[in-house]
């Protein structure tokens, strides 16, 4: 298991190979993002997207989901208290395969629960082209390794 | 069609309902967010959710259905550029309906495209009983109606 002391600051990790298809982003916007651009090829021509792309909520979602497989489902996780910022810098096409670069930007213990520690890691969410889809920053609680 | 001037700054708005079940909780949890405190009660007992709580993307994927309904599909909204932060306040239980407050925090024509406005909300996903269960701040870009 991963824990707290297992994420030093200034690590670099990538990991992770997920295919998004057109169908999946349909589904994806029919129930939570039904705005045009992510439904309709055609009505997407004329926005600033220039074509079909994904809700950037789907593009955090698939980013969850490289991360709970790339490393937190093991590791010491208790979850997260939020995210600091999302960054949508380019469409998220139909048939391409993504994957993450994950940094570690700070860790510290905290002061109110000792026996965990909160890292603070940018994750990239990039596409087979190299393309930077999405960026993410956000800190996780992890257990300690002496509090184990 | 609402406009980037239909927003003024202070503006209070409430809107949707959303009631959230148990297996729509696990079944998103399935795909994107397979942690133990989100899939098993009895694994998430003894975490600091203290029992199941959805996804706090799921949360966030509510918020952006209940945001199409509540306004966006009735806007010139041409998307957002990302989100400048996500707090996960309390759990998100099975079984509770889910609405919106949104507060207009900030509005300013953008420099580089006149014909566009962006417009930076505040929006919390509150449960029946009140609880706040997560906040989100963001911006979105609108057409404006001079430019109609």
């Amino acid at each position: 298991m991963l824990h707290f002391e297992d994420f030093p600051v200034g690590e670099i990790a990538t990991y992770g190979s997920y295919k998004l298809t057109r169908e999946a982003i349909l589904a994806f916007a029919r129930e939570y993002d039904p705005q045009p651009f992510h439904l309709d090829e055609e009505a997407a021509k004329s926005t600033m997207l220039g074509g079909l792309a994904a809700s950037g909520w789907h593009a955090c979602c698939i980013l969850m989901r490289l991360n709970c497989d790339g490393f937190m489902l093991t590791s010491t996780s208790m979850g997260a208290p939020g995210i600091d910022e999302v960054k949508w810098l380019a469409p998220l096409r139909p048939d391409v395969t993504l994957s993450v670069r994950r940094t570690t930007l700070e860790a510290r213990v905290s002061k109110s629960r000792p026996e965990m520690g909160l890292v603070k890691f940018l994750f990239e969410l990039i596409a087979d082209d190299k393309t930077v889809v999405t960026t993410q920053t956000g800190s996780i609680m992890f257990g300690r390794r002496q509090a184990a």
